[in-house]
Formats: C-alpha cells, structure tokens, sequence
C-alpha cells in the first residue's frame, strides 16, 4: 500500500515536472478569488457609473414633460438631490440601511463609512458597494421631484431630499435588504415566515418608496394652477420638450443596465440574464402602452409610450433576477397598461397632479411588479434554485403573501412619513410658490435666469 | 533512472510543500476558464449596453436633422424599433440567424430562446450573446427611419420594422455571422472558395443592409413636399436642432466602442486595438467630410462633419479587427470624402430625397468599408495571423473577391426585398401620410401633440 | 530527515492526487497574470470610453452657456478638436509624452505606435493605453474653446489645436507623467528632491494647462462685443439652453467615473474608493457654489450649481487617489467656494471674458486641487503606503513644496506658450471673427447654417 502510494505520487509529480511546474508557478485559490473579487468590483462599478447616469435621465424626463418657464428648476432639483443624496447617505444613511442590526430594523454602525475606510483587504470591496447603494438612494428623492413639478418651493425640496435620502429610503432598505453588505444585519422583511420578501433590484426598495412620496407631496402641494378647471375637468398641460424628454428615457433604459444585472454585484453569466428580462419587459411595455393609449385616444400617444418604457422597466426591477422571458413579457405588458390607466384615473378621478406620470410608473408599476414576483418567480426554470417560488410555477401562495407584506409595509412607511413630512415642510418653510411665482414661472423669481434665453415663448401656457 | 525521478520529483515536492500548498489550494484551470467566460460576459455585456445606447444616438440624430413639426414621429420610430426589434428577433430572428443551419442558408431552432433558458453552464454565455446581438438587429430598422422621414406613416413604420427584425436582418446574418454562437452552423459566405467574407462587426450586415432598406424605402415613398423645384432644383430643409444632431453623433461614437471593439466578445487587449482603430478611422473622416465640404461649398458645413464622422465609423466597421492605423485612415479618409458627393450625387442626380443622408453614410460607406478589406486587411503585420489577406499587403485578390460576393449579396437582398416589401405595404396600409398631414407636420396628426408646446416656430418651413 | 521528507512529500502529492489533479489540469501564475492583465484592459477600454463621452459633455456645457447664434460653431469645434487631438496625438504627441527620454523632458520615440503596432504580448496593452492617453489629450484643447467661444475664428482654433495636442499638452504631460507606460521614462517633476509631484488624474496636466491656456487665449482675443460697457460694468450674456448645458454637466460627471478611476488603470477594490472620492468633492462642490451664489446674489443660480460640480471634480482629480472622504470634502467644499469668486473675479476684476467659466473651473480650481495634494494626501490613512505625504497628516511640507512647483510650471508653460501660440495665430490668419460676424453670429459666416432653423429667436441679445 505505502508502495503503491509512492508509485500514485510519483505519477501526479512527474505530471507536474514534466510541464516544468515549479511551487511558485502554481496558482493557488487565493490568486483565483482576488481575481473573482476584482471582476465583481469593475462590474458593480460600472453599473454604478450606469445608475448614476439616470439622474441624467430623471432630469431630461422631468425637464422634457414640464413646461419651459420651470425648466431651470427643475434641472436644480435633480442636480442637488443628487448631491444632497451623496452626503446624507455617506454620513448617515449608509449606515442605517447596512449597519448591524439586533432586530432587522434599523442599522447601528459604518457611519461615515466608518470601518470601510482603511480597513483592508475585504474593504476594498466596500468602497465600491457604497458608491453602488449611494447611485440608488438619490434615485427615490429624484422620482418625488417629477410629481412635484412646477409649483414646489426650492427650500423644501433641498429639505425633503435631506429627510428621504437620510432615513426614509436607508430605513425600509433595511428591513428588505439589510443583509447585502454584512449578511448578519438582515432585515425583518427578510426573515417572514412565509419566506423572505423578494425585491431583487427595487421595485419597491427604490421606485415604489419613491412613488408613494410623490404621491404624499402632490396630494399636499395641490394641482398646478390651470390644472383643473372650475368644475375639476382636467386640462392637459403639454411639456416643452418631447425630444429631450425622449433622450431621458433612453439614458434611463441604459441606465437600467446598470440598475437591474448590476444588483447581482457579481460579473457572472446571470447578468445578461437579467438584462434581457429587463430588455424584454421594457420594450413590452412601450408597445402596450402605446396600444392601449391609441386604442383611448386614438393616436399612439408618445408621452404614453415613453412612460410606458419605465413603466415596464420598473415593474420588472424586482423579478429581474427570479423571471423567465415568458414571465417577462407578461410583467411588461400588463405594466404598460397598468400605466396608461393609472395616470388617467389619478388625473381623472383622483384629481392629483402628476406632470409627468411618476407616480403611475414607480409607485404603481412598482407595486404591480413586486407583487407579480409572488406569481412569476420560477428559479427552477431559469436555473438557479431547487425551487420556484411563484404562484403560477408551483410555488403556492408564500412569496405571494411575502411580497404583500412587503409592499404594504412600503406604501405605509412612506406614504405615512411622507405625508408628516411635507406637511411639517408646509407649515414652517412653506411647500408651494407663490400664486405669482407659479405664473410666471419658478426659473425666474426661485433661480433669477431662465432656461432658453432668445428664444420667444408663448407665456399664457 | 528510477532514482533520479524520485529525486526530481521531491524538489518539486519540497517546492510546493514549503510554500505550504495543499490541493484544496491549488488553482485549476478549470477555475481560470471559468474566469474568462464572466470577464467575456462582463464585457459583452457593457459592450450590448454601449450599442443599445446607439438607439438614442440615431433618434437624436435624426430628429435633429429633421423639421420640428415632425420631432415626435421620429422619435416614436427610433423607440418603437427597438421594442419591436426586441420582441421579433427574441422570438424568430435569434434562430434564424444562429440556429443550427444545414447549408448555412437559415437557422432552425433556438427560437424563443429554446436550449438557452434553463440550460447549464454554457448556457450563462447564452443570455449575454442574445442581448448583444438583440442590440444589433435593431439597427437596421432604426437606419431606414432616418431616410424615411417627415412623410411615411407611423403605422407603415412599425410593420415594416417587424418584417426587417425578424427575418431581413437576421437571414443576411446568417450567411455572413452563422457560426459566431454556434461554430457548425456557418453561413453560406463564411464558407466561400475564396475565404471567408469578412465583415467584423457589420459595415454590410448591419449598415448596407440598413443603407439598401432605406434606399429602397425612400425611392417608394418618394421626396418630402418642396424638397425638389418644380424644375427638379433640390432645395436644402434645415435640420431643426443641430445641437441634438451632434449630440447624437457623440452617442453613437461612443456607442461604437461597443459595437466594433464589443464584437470580439472577448475581453483581452485586441479590444483596445480595435477601439484605436476605429477611432482614427472616425476622426480622420469627419475631418475629411469637412474639407471636402469646404471645397465643394466655401463653408465648413457641420452637417456634413457630423455625418462624416459617422462615415468614418460605419466604413471601419468591417475591416476594424484586420487593419493598421495606416489602414483605418485611409479608409476613414476616404470614407469622408465618399459621403459628402454619396450624398450631393444621391441629392442632386438621383434626385432620392434623404432627409439625414442615410443612404450614404450606412450604405454607400457601408460598401466602402466591405469592399477595403480586401485591400487592407493586414493580418499578419497586426499579429493576429500567419499572412495578410489584403491586396495592398500581398494577399492577392481573393478577399477582394469575397468582399465583392459579399457586398453584391447583401445589395441585391435587401434593395430587392426592401422594394418588394415597401410596395406591399404602399399597397395595403400605405406608406405616406397625406399631403395635409405632411404639410402641418407628422407629430400633431400622427400623435396629437407637437414637441416643443410654447415655443414660437415659423411654420411655412 | 530524508524519511522525512518523503514523508511530507507524500502527504502533499495525495492531497492533489485524491483530488484528480494533473499537472495539465493545474494552473500557474502566468494564466492568472494574463486574466489580471485582460482584466485591466477590459477597466481601462470602459474607462477610456467614458472620457471620450466627457467630448459631448464639454460640447453640450458650452453651447448651453452660449447664445444660440454661435452653437453650431462651438458644436464643430468640440468635435474637430477631438478628431485633430486623435491624429496628432498617435502621430507625434503620445511619442513626446511616454517615449524614452534620458533627462525627462521630452519622449524621443513611439511615434506612430511604433514599437506597439505589431508587438506581441504586453503590445496588447499598449493599443489600450494609447486610446486611454488619447481621449485624455483632446479634453485640453477642449477647455480653452470654452473661454473663447463667440468670438474665435474656427481656422483659428483648428490651428490651435493642433499645437495643443502635438506638444503643449504632452510634453507637459512627459514631466509629470512620462513614467506611466515606461517606467525609465519618468519625467522630471516626478524625480524633485522634494518628492514626486502627485497629480493622480490631472488637475493640473489636463484642467489647468487647458485652463491656463484658455486664459491666455480669452486675454488676447479680448471680450465679446457688448460684455463690457463704455464704463467696464460687465453685462451678464446667459446663455441659451441651460437643459443642455446641465445635461453636460452630467455627462462630464458622468465622464470623470472614467477620468479619475480609470487612471488606476487597473481593475481592482481602489476604483471604487477612487470613485467614492471624486463623486463625494463633486457634490458638496455643486452645494457649495450654490449656497455661495445664493448669499451673494440672494439666489441658486443655476449655472454657478453646475460649474460648481465641474469645479468640485476638477479639485478632487489630483488628489482623488490619495486623499479621505474628509479630504474629499474640503476640497470639494473649498473648490465650490473659489470658483464662484473666480469667476466674479475674473469678470469684474480682471475684466477677462470668459463665456463658460472654463477659467475658473479649470484653471483656478485645478491649481487648488493640485496643491490640496500637498495638505490632504493621506495614503496611510487610505492604507496605499505606509507614510502621509500631506501636510495635514504628517507628511510636513515637502510634498506642498512639489505641488507648488509642478503647478507653477504648468502655468509658466502654457499660459507663456499659449500667449506666444494666440499672437503667431492672431499676426497670421487671425484670431477674431469681424465685428459683423460676430454681431450675426459665426453660424451664419463660419458656417452657413443655423442651430435651431425654424425657432423664432430674438436676435438682439
């Protein structure tokens, strides 16, 4: 026996001498996974560079949908939420949304990237996952300026930003996604009973916590002057720019690249999995809501059509990972038409002012797509589980009662702050322009310059 | 002897021992292979995302250089094309193209993804491959657009984009792309007695199968209103915004870098040859379109830069993995002189009205492009190959030859079939809107609204 | 001992035999270096991409900032300065900044890829490097078209150009960075007694040449007609599209996730703390420059928000590989401060007009930026080095002392060089349009055309 094994070892060594394979020519497992480490990190960062870029679609978006006296404005608002995002996160909110966490509520510790900063080896992926999450946090702020549009202070928004970007988003990212830097610190909506809640890059996280804010603030700021005429019949007000607006649609589909496969944090195979689900979902979308705003309207209807690219891209931002194509293709149609109605009924029945549609596409679309996870979610069939967890692929009614939860709990968390917050606002520095400032336009009396100098305007808009 | 082996194999032993490596810690190859997939994948991946940003690029392009009045129109185009491009090549047009092929004429299976969803291991690579050629075939329809503009029906757009995206594209792919997903699946050109037709990344299959759709296209919906006296004289209609047109230029440079370099799919250092060649070849373009507009015109014309630089691009395509930097300038230089009499001889004799110069800059340098590498291609002094398959660097004729096969083929399929399919669609749906409708512009009868609400703009343009 | 041995010996051969390994099946260092290396390239190809996307950002801020009758103008030299840079570059410039060189002055060889055409192996990253190098060299040039947009004659700034990128720009760019691709051809900055001069991405080897030349060039070309009254009171002159000039803005952002991490030039965990660096200076930059303008002219003004992110960036480029988030803070916050000053300054004080800002922006807060290295450089705090080169954290004043001499020298180069440069210009063929061109605008006389055809713009602005 002992021979024999001389006999094994000697085969195995001259394996090895035979192709001149010296100690320190071998590779070792650890080359291998800093290796693995450094891919993750060029691609998580890469589609941070992405998620970032849609502040510059949000601003287009935003800009293209107002009218030309609010531009300039607006393009602030979407400038210093970002930046304001960027501070409030790194100081604070970073922390609370990842920090340790008893009870999966609220985070303790990594404040002022406090323990990523100089730390080594495994901190240098830190660096890079704080970059990740800060692109995401200003994105929910960002959403609330759309709906806002046209009649909100200056002040307040700068104000509201600081709130939402601190702890509104940081907190409920706790509770659904608290585990993903430090996988100790998991959230409460991770540890349900029925499963944890699925939101894979932010239906609800990013878009739905964005649109129940908006939803707040429009409810409380009012409509637009002109908006709704004496007996409440609403009057299309038109935005200025369609091509610009069209521009920030593409720039956030591209940014959706970023947003959706670079949630895997991880440079595998999966990633362009997701971003054809994603793909697919979004450009369903486009055409149903075209369809179903022509078959309404009888025109296809380019500022539906545009919405109803995002409408899509956020119904599928929580089931990106977990969807086949097939399931896809059925979030993405019925979120295109999701959209198309929920704008009218808000601007018809409800009578809430929306200018440009976020609270249809992140609030509604983003609840339609959080909850279609409960019924699409098939990780059998795409490969990547034992299991599928959705309704309609065998799953039973678990993740379905999860995903309740945890939109519920959104819609309660931020809807409810929300309103506390903007009231507070209201009633110390004031929520709305002037009756005044709002006719003539906020760029001139909130930013004293206007956004298209020379060019001869009709004013009566 | 026996002894000399033990005694050889306990210095490598003692090697590996006193750096104290245990199997567990080896790395294998295995794991490297397994490493270079996800950085091809990560790459391609950003690579798909940068060529469906070229989506925005041509939308602003386009519109750009269109009149307002039709602002809305081309921009639903350039969304609705990738949507349906999404959808049709996703379902058909994949399997046409990279299925399994018996004659290399046209693919059989893989449709809907079928051996893709679920599969294991290779079937990551799948989902990246998929997205980045949906990326592409959407192209070709968004380039027919642009010569089309401000008189075809959105309806008549939207059918033909179906029938370009599911089999026009994808059955010239076959022949000249087939085995790029699956090596035993070779188009019919890929296997000519004279070599191989080379076309990296698609100066024919994905521009002059543009370029020829669109000349077809717009022979049969004929000239906008006014473009040509009634002595036949061609007038100039400005472009409306020419910031947008050269910010649409920027995107789809930038967007290149993915098409032609993101074409290897492979992420090592010829990505950055092929980036630097493509780069010379667009500068030197856009700077020769520019002199030789200075020349024929007394003026730097920035239309014919813009579209100069997009020579110099789409002429690289083809030869951009096989040619030096002397190489891609030439072609590039010549490229932007061919643009600017492709367009005044298509304006001025032809007398086939181009609104954006299409035709020129995807087909006629398309061609261009096609045709060089058997010129220039230069295999062996870049290092990828024992010889050089150019004319001009000893490779005889035989590319040229192929080229010509090549070039010849794609031409006659796609003027011929894009005729026959325009014709159809004149005949049942109808390609050209109304002369009222022309003359008060596409967006308000088309869609029912118009792009810039509130600015003053002069309309008998 | 021998028994021993053998012993040992067998216990290691079993392990990696009980594991199925042969010696084909092991991999080495060179598998895993070759991966490090295409991994790299991969990193540095997106990187370079998105500075070259920094060219539509440059081109949209200063068509933004300037009046409608001059865009088409300013679009064609933001797009001619890059295509010259390009060919320049490749041809002479990349040779004089990275060629061997035995006194660090200036390169001797490499023109023309010479040496990397061709070459095998490390030739691969060669090609990347130099379209990294490449994309970096045309953005001087681009600065200085900024400050003297509206007025410039376009034969004038073509030439100009030219000379920027074929020496000004590298032979500079040998001094502080000659090592960068052959580390014997460190230039002389780099070897100061004091230290090497630290300028990470280049705040001053890009931001202040430019701006340092823009200076020069804005001196002598004199202000626009009507910026000065007949007493010197300076008139504001807004300009005409503030949604494109904050879309540049972002697109510069955007772009400075490439310029700044992807100077690394190597896909690690450090490109995320460089990115979290530059983005945390840009930020508070744009909420200092605002709160700024807002406590002097009682109101956010818009444009001085968005130089103030630009300034907050170019502050942070020197420092951004060595500094802490704290760092990054006060330098940003300090960089939002100067360049609303600045431009105050230089407007009223110095009475040099400067349409864009790009003075201030580039130049003044690109010195600050530089110097700020010798006060915040913390590499051990960062845990890069084992010692603080910054004042501030023990590293005394010796660093402060390079800072100050390779910023001075940069400003004695160019600003000397381009006062020599814009006089030869102006002797010659003149560096300012007529007075009637300028009053109709260049579009028309330099170009034949205008930006916006159809819009009804009031022309006596």
């Amino acid at each position: 026996m002992f021979t024999l094994r001389i006999v094994l070892l000697l085969v195995a060594g001259l394996f090895a001498f035979s192709k001149g394979l010296y100690a320190e020519e071998i590779a070792t497992k650890a080359d291998v996974n800093s290796i693995i480490a450094n891919l993750n990190i060029v691609w998580t960062l890469v589609a941070a560079i992405l998620v970032f870029w849609m502040q510059a679609g949000f601003a287009m978006v935003e800009s293209g949908f107002a009218r030309s006296k609010n531009t300039v404005n607006i393009l602030m608002k979407n400038l210093m939420d970002f930046c304001i995002g960027t501070l409030v996160f790194y100081a604070i909110g970073f922390g609370l949304m990842f920090g340790s966490s008893k009870y999966g509520i609220i985070g303790s510790d990594l404040f002022f990237m406090k323990g990523i900063v100089g730390a080594e080896n495994g901190a240098e992926w830190g660096w890079t996952f704080v970059i990740f999450q800060t692109v995401f946090a200003a994105t929910s702020a960002t959403i609330v300026s759309g709906a806002m549009a046209e009649r909100t202070k200056f002040k307040a928004y700068l104000v509201y930003c600081v709130f939402i970007c601190l702890f509104i988003y940081p907190i409920f990212g706790k509770w659904a996604w608290g585990s993903l830097f430090n996988s100790e610190a998991a959230g409460w909506l991770q540890k349900l009973p029925t499963g944890s809640f699925v939101d894979f890059a932010g239906s609800t996280v990013v878009h739905s916590i964005g649109g129940w804010l908006a939803l707040a603030g429009a409810l409380l700021v009012g409509p637009r002057i002109g908006k709704y005429g004496p007996d409440g019949t609403p009057r299309a007000i038109p935005g200025h720019n369609i091509t610009i607006a069209a521009l920030g649609v593409f720039i956030l589909w591209m940014g959706w690249f970023g947003f959706n496969p670079g949630s895997t944090t991880i440079g595998n195979g999966e990633i362009g999995r997701v971003a054809m689900i994603t793909n697919l979902s979004g450009a369903v979308a486009a055409i149903s809501a075209m369809a179903t705003a022509w078959i309404l309207f009888k025109k296809p209807d380019a500022s539906m059509a545009l919405n109803g690219a995002l409408a899509g891209l956020v119904g599928i931002t929580a089931g990106c990972y977990t969807v086949t194509p097939v399931g896809a293709l059925i979030i993405g149609l019925v979120s295109g038409v999701i959209v198309v109605l929920s704008v009218i009924f808000i601007d018809k029945v409800l009578k809430i002012d929306d200018p440009v549609g976020a609270i249809s596409v992140h609030g509604v679309c983003g609840l339609w797509g959080t909850l279609a996870c409960g019924l699409f979610n098939a990780e059998k069939v795409i490969g990547i589980k034992e299991v599928s967890t959705g309704l309609f692929y065998g799953g039973g009614f678990n993740q379905l009662i999860s995903q309740l939860i945890g939109a519920g709990t959104a819609f309660v968390w931020s809807f409810g702050i929300g309103l506390a917050l903007f009231k507070i606002i209201d009633l110390t520095i004031g929520l709305r322009v002037t009756r005044e400032e709002e006719l003539r336009g906020l760029d001139i009396d909130e930013h004293g310059m206007e956004a298209y100098h020379g060019f001869q305007i009709f004013t009566n808009q």
